[in-house]
């Protein structure tokens, strides 16, 4: 990573807006990549995004386009990738440039699925970029308060310091604040699990569970959490920092939360297939939680709350029964 | 306290009145003690609190009410004190009985303004009521949700665990789950603290801060919690439970938090007269942060959010710029 480098997004959906715009607001040009050729000749057409966060102008001039990934792979030197993790390896699919010598930011949450390993590991193994060059984005930092400025707080996890203090600097405005950190896994697994608590919470409220328990399930939900994150990669962290603790609150406290709005609706009784088209956007928590409970069964860890919505959403399990069950034993 | 002791609820507003439902679901007959004769007199006529959660219906039958505090302390073994922090010594001053024999259970949250102690310790040094007679009840426990009979959970801390078990008994309802802890000190704290934060998350709404900044802002409380209640009660416990992380959730997340809604207004650039006057209900936490920051002065603890509420609404420094500088030191 050198200071001229070249730097490309990956992803057309709401965060790769927002970091467009956090990125178009500290440098002069970027390229990015999103791979349908009508969403950027519309995009061309209105100076912002034509589905995601329209609020956004940017200033097209200084934008590459592109609908080829390798085009983008092979202009840039830092990769932000920016795609729901269940639509990654179907981008990566077009690629035959190699990753190896770029540097990655993942700002995908979590987990790959299918392969139930972190992003980071995923490309680390199967695209043999160094672990030196690789950072994960966490929150907590919903899109659409990027895109109306509203201060922000991102932690950069990455292993190499220098590395880390260069990406903050790349994402620091005076809306954004960034925090950097050694600890890519933990940020990794966090950031899959707050949207498996954000659909548990959804599904109680779905259920008119009111804010007593709401608090309950998200404290229970913080000590399965840290169970879980010990074990799988065990270091001392303060998972009060804004990347874990932060992170499950706003996704599962805020009405911008795409996860918890699943959840609402599987808590009202909609199908799974009528809560995804009703929100016309993908809860990556239906992912996660499937990568975590085959994960777990490696591990072990007693984690109640991501069983039950496992079996909500898997095991086709009355909602209404498994929620009190869960009930009785949180405490 | 024996199995047919008589109970007695001390207090008229609205957690009062929920704590009233409750132990009207478990027991025959019990007191109830507030200040105006009046209040009693509608009460009796319209057979629910004319001022609070008018939708709890009371079998007024199975009441004995009292306007004269020393009627409820003469009859009863178990004495619910349910009154404001600012109020209880008010309430007191009108005692000429002894407590000492008595078991007081305080659903007063935390400190005693002016003295700076817990509740707890200032019935034990100037009541002489001993440490194996009283509890202290945490949350997270909106009245207005044990009213609808939406489930809540509340944690009785007690020194005595025989006697914890039996309190649990009496609260339990298919509404109520109760957990038994021996941390009456760190409850009582915590729920001083969690208002002040509430009215922190509040002020930040009110200048127009979104989720992700009130996730930061949350985050945050929570180590400065730790910190302070590791100094000033050091005691093995975990944080997650739900009677600290949860009852601190549920204040600065529900709408139902007047302390929340202090705190907006004051954001929104109200006086402090004019909140208060808005609300016409007491935020407790106004009395609490000063309670908790002249506590400080002992232990100098790093409380910069703490801080910050207190020169707001005591040092008059303006809200925006406090805020501004906070945000520059969470992390």
């Amino acid at each position: 990573m050198n200071n001229a480098c070249e730097i490309g997004i990956l992803g057309g959906g709401s965060w790769a807006t927002a970091i467009s715009k956090i990125i178009s607001d500290n440098c002069l040009n970027f390229h990015w990549y999103m791979r349908r050729i009508e969403q950027i000749e519309e995009f061309k057409a209105l100076k912002h995004n034509p589905f995601y966060l329209p609020n956004v102008k940017f200033d097209i001039e200084r934008i590459s386009f592109h609908s080829n990934i390798n085009e983008v792979v092979e202009k840039c030197d830092i990769l932000f990738f920016v795609v729901p993790s269940p639509f990654l390896k179907q981008h990566l699919q077009t690629l035959y440039l190699p990753l190896k010598g770029k540097f990655i930011v993942s700002a995908i949450k979590g987990i790959v699925p299918d392969e139930n390993i972190l992003v980071s590991d995923f490309f680390i193994k199967n695209y043999d970029v160094s672990v030196d060059s690789i950072a994960m984005l966490g929150g907590p930092c919903h899109a659409e308060e990027v895109s109306l400025e509203r201060l922000s707080y991102i932690t950069v996890g990455c292993d190499n310091e220098e590395y880390g203090q260069r990406l903050a600097k790349l994402f620091t405005t005076n809306y954004v604040k960034v925090i950097v950190s050694k600890d890519i896994s933990g940020i990794g697994y966090v950031s899959t699990l707050k949207n498996v608590y954000a659909i548990a919470a959804g599904i109680c409220q779905g259920l008119k569970y009111g804010d007593n328990f709401r608090a309950v399930l998200i404290s229970n939900s913080m000590m399965e959490l840290e169970h879980f994150v010990k074990i799988v990669s065990p270091m001392s962290r303060n998972l009060y920092d804004s990347a874990y603790l932060g992170d499950l609150l706003v996704t599962a406290y805020s009405r911008f939360s795409r996860n918890q709005l699943f959840g609402i609706m599987i808590g009202k009784g909609y199908s799974i297939v009528a809560a995804q088209m009703g929100m016309g956007m993908v809860a990556e928590g239906y992912f996660g939680v499937k990568c975590i409970k085959e994960i777990n069964n490696t591990y072990r860890v007693d984690m109640p709350i991501l069983d039950a919505v496992y079996s909500v959403l898997y095991e086709k399990k009355p909602v209404r029964s498994v929620v009190q069950k869960l009930s009785r034993i949180l405490g």
